[in-house]
């Protein structure tokens, strides 16, 4: 076997052999094939796509490339949880701590803000004392312990994953619903977790712009998932406005102690259950998430986290305080807020990343008042910005002016929740 | 304008616009765009194809990264010559000498032997004395004094086709009618005739394998060369037995001489006087190549063009003795001589590369004894191997066992010049 004649199978649109696609992914991590032999290859998976079998092999090959979590050591279906990413995204905060209060183990581990979109590790480190970097046996022992941690990735699992992105972020292939979802599933798989729910979100806000593409990137991630003997449930969800109040770090965290409340935005609180609801029936647990955030013990398991990673009940994050408001131009109704608007701008004011490394202030951070189908009169505001300084706060009205849709008629919202995507195929989301 | 959005444009299946061409062609020559980018262009390219003009826009991209050959003293319609390789494709030796016959200037720049196809410059360099490294003065000296100089290509030349085809030949992107296009023809563009006739092989001993792909070739060629403002005709040839009767350096251009005597192979001086007709027909000369093979002039013109380089009339070029012959196990008819496996046996032999800078031994070689068409006995030899010693012969047997094809009924042959191509289209050749 050469790595020409296996690279010009795929470029001439033949399925690569399972040997094929170990020996691509081993010379690449060893060294003996060059980056412009891999990128080629890749630009061909990205060009001729790869087959449900292709990928499966593709994400084994991967998994195989580190270590692998072991969590047997817990009895219980442990189910873990992954946003494709979005704007205002603070589902996992909501989510996560509603299912261990129903008695589901969930181990997760999660990533860092990227581009437009935000990453719960940064959303946690907003909070004083923190910490994500909890090691194998310290995470182990948290889920044992109280039901949940959600930690930062060892580099032991999943080299490949990094070195391969590192590349398709260098070389223009990053879009390719094969290539996106193994790298998803790879890690999700290294994790450990028996099952998973995975919210695949589609619009403006997501790196998916419409529902089909969504419904295929969900579709295969299922599949690939359930190749792996993990069960997987996948949820197509909106992402054209942001979900709920807030983005940033500590204004997202701020905003989901809110919903564990029992108050805050609807919207969010129906993704969230609708979340932990795939968790629970995966894990076999009876209890519904919807019972256990009116009773405010999905709030006191947060806290119990947070607490466990290092915070203190009387230490909540600090934002920054607001500096400048946008108000409506007219009078009528929001029909969209433009999530990648306000995804770019939270990078202007120094809350995201767009390139891996750069520093993140925690503090910053959007406060919407009109959400999409709220009223508006002329001059009431629309979103609150939060900084620093004034001068910070003006760096985000490049992006933000514009942002927001009015329409002189009442607006009809959709629910976010749209697919559901099980083993047996995509169905159209109960409302 | 950045190297990833243009990237992906081409991966997106979208068209370039000139600019983004030459923006890629350049950051890659200076270095600002690495290797791994380009291969991956390169693959998307391959598998989204690219259209006329995107390509004649790379083509002109590639001609302006070098010198151009200015051959305007020379007032005549200067004609060139490409063959995009073949196994026995010695017509350059035949047709040029009699087209220079006929009065049309024949200024040539040639390749070297590279995989199982022979290259016209090995073959001079058989004839003892014989330089193919004349410079551009010397080079346009001799074609102005005696109609026709054949050298090797200035490295000043297109540098660009040089590091994109190295990049190509290592990343699986080789395989494109729009890459293999633009290659050819900025090198005949940059070498500054005024027309060219691009002879287009097709089958087993080719690079392209079925007519049509050869003439889709031929086609994107011409219009190269047209939108470039140079007259271009291309002719189809069939190329799955080996041209003539020999395969190899110093046995190829005796064979020219013998045919350029008016004696040797039919179908290898059709071929060649095909050619030549469309050289004088390009250049508005009248003489017709047949009448001029018949006189022997071609002949004359040959030796004036060796002896011009350096070689000698009583220096013909010396061919190993013969070693060993391959008989025909049963008596019939040749159907079809292997092309491919004849040009690898003569790369067994040692007067081929499989790389660039391997040695050549120019007197090894293959005598057809049973071309296709043929009517052989039991026993009747097929073909004679010329090497250096017995040992040496005995390598070419694995590849030329087998190589005969042999029916017990008589074989009707196809001409070998199939299709005419120029700027109006692709027309069966008239026969």
């Amino acid at each position: 076997m050469n790595a020409l004649q296996v690279i010009g199978r795929k470029r001439d649109a033949l399925e690569h052999t399972p040997e094929e696609i170990r020996f691509l992914l081993d010379g690449y991590l060893d060294g003996s094939i060059p980056d412009y032999q891999m990128s080629a290859w890749l630009m061909a998976v990205c060009t001729r796509g790869m087959t449900r079998s292709e990928t499966l092999h593709l994400t084994r090959a991967m998994v195989g490339s580190g270590e692998v979590l072991d969590l047997s050591s817990i009895a219980a279906v442990k189910v873990d949880k992954h946003s494709t990413g979005g704007v205002g995204d603070k589902v996992t905060l909501v989510a996560c701590p509603l299912a261990a209060a129903c008695g589901v183990p969930v181990p997760k581990l999660s990533g860092r803000a990227l581009a437009h979109t935000g990453g719960t590790l940064d959303k946690l480190e907003s909070v004083p004392g923190v910490t994500v970097d909890l090691g194998p046996d310290r995470f182990l022992d948290q889920v044992r312990r109280i039901g949940i941690a959600v930690a930062a990735q060892s580099p032991r699992l999943v080299p490949a994953d990094r070195a391969l992105y590192a590349l398709r972020d260098a070389s223009a292939t990053v879009p390719s619903v094969p290539l996106i979802a193994s790298s998803v599933m790879s890690k999700k798989i290294a994790a450990g977790a028996d099952a998973m729910v995975l919210d695949v979100k589609f619009g403006r806000g997501a790196f998916v712009g419409d529902p089909e593409r969504a419904c295929d990137l969900a579709a295969e991630m299922v599949q690939i998932g359930e190749g792996a003997g993990r069960r997987t449930v996948a949820l197509v969800t909106a992402m054209d406005s942001p979900l709920g109040r807030s983005v940033g770090n500590a204004v997202e965290v701020l905003e989901a102690l809110e919903v564990l409340e029992g108050r805050g935005d609807q919207q969010l609180g129906a993704v969230a259950v609708a979340v932990a609801r795939e968790m629970c029936l995966l894990a076999g647990v009876g209890s519904d998430p919807a019972d256990v955030l009116r009773s405010g013990s999905g709030l006191a398991k947060l806290w119990e986290m947070l607490e466990a990673q290092g915070g203190r009940r009387d230490r909540p994050p600090p934002a920054h305080p607001v500096q400048l408001a946008i108000r409506a131009p007219v009078a009528g109704w929001v029909e969209a807020v433009d999530a990648l608007a306000c995804g770019l701008a939270v990078i202007e004011l120094g809350g995201g990343r767009l390139r891996k490394g750069d520093r993140v202030d925690h503090g910053v951070g959007l406060e919407i008042r009109a959400p999409a189908g709220c009223r508006v009169g002329a001059g009431d505001p629309l979103v609150e910005v939060r900084a620093p300084s004034p001068e910070v706060a003006q760096r985000a009205l490049p992006r933000l002016e514009g942002a927001w849709r009015i329409v002189p008629h009442p607006v009809q919202l959709s629910p976010h929740v749209r697919y559901r995507v099980d083993r047996d195929g995509v169905r159209p989301a109960a409302t």
